[in-house]
């Protein structure tokens, strides 16, 4: 109820603030038997960490997680299995600046307004360093469902576009640029505009989009819980994100229905997949693919008129080590909140197979 | 888990198919002591009934709910509220030339697929029929949260756009066109377009403006329960919806921090509201909206082809009577869900002060 | 959250009150493909009907139930299954008397004390009509769950005891007598206890044993909820039950360890199962029993002296056709609440399988 | 789902081993601005902790809990509270002997079957170290509900019963023994009948009764989740309960209505409390009282024959440090599961006031 918790059969309870003691989680309902691949877990918790690239905060986190139940020599047993991170960086003076000022664009008034206190260090709950134990329980629902291929790029910062779809990109060069964007060229220009804003203390936003191959036929519950519903929620949950669409999208609203049905093959398969992979809620066995917009992060390193809890406007100067953009480091968070969307929805299916 | 409820505090769970005897629902966790409007229930439900205008389908169903339980002598009791709505327009025969064969963009294949057995009248479970029965309870969750103003209207038609803000809009204009677009204007140039769009035996989508004014600061569950998160879900569980945004929306993604932040007032309201309301995923009190992406029907009265049961692709002529827009009609129940959402977390906030 | 729902895969959810238009439910989760045995389902609830015998109350309800979805030509689709039972004796005038009035150990006091107001007609929401709900649900999963074999019984009234062990009964023999206890020299004890308190205008309690057998090994979810913790909360969720105990129970309480293990055969069976069949919370595949407490009916037709609304002690009369002794009655409700649970855990386990 | 949470506003995850890294939970749901007293947990915990008496397991091991998240400055903020409890004393060498073997009457073999795999030290999941997590939850849940006292005390080892009813002890003489029993002489027995268990190497199995007094009306959701099936579930969900009644209980099964009617005074108390403070599910302001049976400890000090995974009958010698009788460390169990079902039901009440 109190929203810490997410999926129905792989189900993930998280915990933690940013400079508290440790970040962790419960993952249960994770079934027996899977034989984990811990380096698999470490890399994509690499991929978000802080530090690893020049356009990303330059905090310093190893950000290792340790398993402390649910899995026993090396595989799972079907009990829960609870994990921490411990925050080995926890520059808490850092923070004094903003003990009673509630920055703009950021989860400071709301929180002490619904809960009456907060813990001010780094934002404590609202921190996107929560999302480092989605890392790992994504990185663990990708071995239950390996034979579903998840890619996340960036696919905009600010506006500077990769107009290639996504059928047209070679997804292993994804990893080999620091923004992760598959096109070398495009990657470059948006490099190149994030240090620009880097250097202007500034910041600036982007889009993600998100392709799932291989996926079966039948996942997703018709009605509220549709599959792009869940994976809608599961996005829009993500720290900084404002809009979410999946197959033709916004573009769809403009369209006839003449030009957006997509007909049928003999195999079930469509010509077209304007659909995105969901008919009625449910995988169709095309490919799903969707994009998320990221707003750009609210700390900007400029002086800035804010409020304090005393009801006074006060100026402000942001300070630590901010992302200039989110986006390169919000990648492997969308691979795994996917993630975690298809392996609920592929265990609850086994019910009715 | 099967994924035909919705809500936690204030639950819907609903039933029913198009072409069976009735649909209807069970709302549970109604408080007591509320005296019941079933005029404005059913003034909701009239907002979405078939044959309400020249640009919607022309079915003629009453769409009468009945309440079975939950209400005695027109007051609340905390007891479930149980209602059906009888279907009384079963043209089932209308049907019989779609038993064996899948509808292109429907849902007819992963229905078929997933369950291996379907009711194929009307498209059974799928049908956008079963959200009248969101309208039932939205009608009543708006009855709870009463400060609250909710106000949905058309805001694009295929690519005619109302391109003024909603802030600028007199919303008690929208129920004075048949589109419901605030603008006469644009209105006129929709309702136009949807009557060639009809003429053709074509459909056509569009969007659809949410505003939620007065709501109270403090509403959401951080983390994965996002205020936001569940709006975009209750949206993408529509029939027809592609994709949600809020606030800055898509267009945020574009934007640098020092533009897209939000001035603070002494009062703890902002000068400019990029953010849409919320801040790390609980409500501000500033105004709430957002803009759901609906596609084009996927009835055309057109010759398609399409797949068979058994493997063959065939002709089909799609006839009925069909929706050549449904976004007049969506407006209830994009408030509906969204009442839905708001009177949940309105209850749940309780425990809390 | 308000307690109108059972179970998460095959989830009932109820409403109705005893006077109201109609009680009814919704199942959801149920399996696609299922042929629905309806006659099956109409014996379950003949079972629990009113009126059937001289030692039950001589109300005449028929119990009619109408399923209204999720049925297709008689085969469940998956989707949910709403059903209405009418209320056709509503002789809502019977009850004027107790409108004002909380009737001693009902839930008059605490239903007004909850909600500040009642549905007082025939007990409302609080009267064990609804379990007809439960009766309806219970007989579609035993269906699910056909290879279990549910027998419950009446095992004692007021101080008449069935003593010999479930073991040594003939369970084709419990419908053989209106008591529902397959001695029948036992049984007509109970019976002639029942009606002399029936004649004093009196009412008495008694206890329901269960039987399950052939259970598949591996139902329950160990921690909070055990197969045995969830059957305990089925039964105790039922009208009138006070208390819960299976394989050793409260005797079990006063052994030692040597002689209340279960030894093992080497086909993983016990030589004794004074564990009940579960072990750690989950079923082992040895029978499965339990007994169930239930208080004698709070109504009596002898004068008392109670409390109204107003704060006065007045007398009251109590009049209307009430039943006696619940547990004949019970003994279809207990199999369906042990039904519902058993479906729920065998389908969940479906997906780790 | 897979049963390792418990609550629904106030919620607790466990997870965690016997012989694993270390034992833990989160707790979501816990109102913020609430000054812990950690003192208060950590008596709590000491209460259950083994080696605390010459009649409990000689175990050491010092069960400290450690805050991770959720508390700041001594005040929880609303956000989950995650917590771990270290694995100190892991002599998992210990528990070489039974890799292959499943104890009688323990949950070796069901977990096998269900799991394919398990951690066999120390029952792995299965062992009743698990109970620590929720005494810290517990713990918190009392502080929250702090006008409520729970008091629980042992009423029974073997066949020898404390018979005077709660209402004539004197709660504060409960600590005051080591098997936790308020009257003197009978604890005496106990503690005597206890020891002479443990020196033939076997073990007891005994009752514990349970008194909540000051409970505010009101709490308790009818029909499937009644105040009295929620604590019967919470109970029969601790290691080795076999069986719970509540009120007038096994014995109420025996009586008439009218020796069984509690009739009310003017101020809506009653005159007698057979009833055990809930009518209809709900709380009525009486005190609740209720009675829990445990089984004798499985692991008895004896040559046994049992089965190993091989399929063969093999003789086996129990050792280890195990508790003769689990009665006296279940006292603060059964509580904390009293207080997590209370707290969530007052949490949840504050919805509908």
């Amino acid at each position: 109820m109190a929203g810490n918790s997410f999926g129905n059969i792989f189900k993930l309870t998280t915990f933690g603030e940013s400079h508290g003691i440790a970040i962790g989680g419960v993952i249960d309902g994770c079934p027996s038997g899977l034989k984990v691949d811990f380096q698999a877990i470490q890399n994509e918790l690499n991929r978000r960490k802080p530090g690893q690239s020049e356009i990303v905060t330059q905090r310093k986190e190893p950000d290792t997680v340790e398993f402390l139940s649910g899995i026993f020599e090396g595989v799972t047993t079907g009990t829960p299995i609870g994990f921490v991170i411990k925050n080995t960086n926890q520059k808490s003076k850092d923070y004094s600046h903003i003990k009673d000022v509630y920055r703009p664009s950021h989860a400071d008034y709301t929180y002490e307004e619904k809960y009456g206190i907060r813990d001010y260090r780094g934002g404590g709950r609202s921190s996107a360093r929560e999302t480092a134990c989605r890392v790992v329980a994504g990185a663990l629902a990708k071995q239950i469902i390996s034979d579903i291929k998840i890619n996340a790029y960036t696919s905009s910062v600010g506006d500077i576009f990769l107009e290639r779809p996504y059928q047209d990109l070679d997804f292993s060069k994804i990893e080999s640029n620091i923004v992760r964007c598959p096109d070398a060229e495009v990657a470059d220009e948006m490099i190149n505009r994030i240090k620009d804003v880097r250097k202007a203390g500034d910041t600036i936003g982007g889009t993600v989009t998100c392709a799932l191959q291989n996926v079966p036929v039948g996942l997703g519950e018709p009605v509220f819980d549709k599959l792009h519903a869940e994976l809608g929620k599961a996005m829009l949950s993500i720290n900084a994100v404002k809009g979410f669409e999946y197959g033709s999208g916004f573009c769809g609203a403009k369209m006839m229905g003449s030009e957006h049905n997509d007909l049928f093959n003999e195999d079930g398969s469509t010509k077209t997949n304007l659909s995105g992979g969901i008919q009625g809620g449910i995988s169709n066995g095309m490919d799903i693919y969707f994009r998320v917009a990221f707003k750009p992060v609210a700390t900007v390193i400029q002086k800035q008129n804010t409020l304090d809890k005393f009801g006074n406007i006060v100026e402000m100067q942001g300070k630590g080590r901010h992302d200039p953009c989110v986006v390169p480091r919000a990648i492997p968070i969308v691979e795994a909140m996917a993630a975690l969307v298809l392996a609920d929805f592929y265990l609850l299916n086994k019910i009715y197979n």
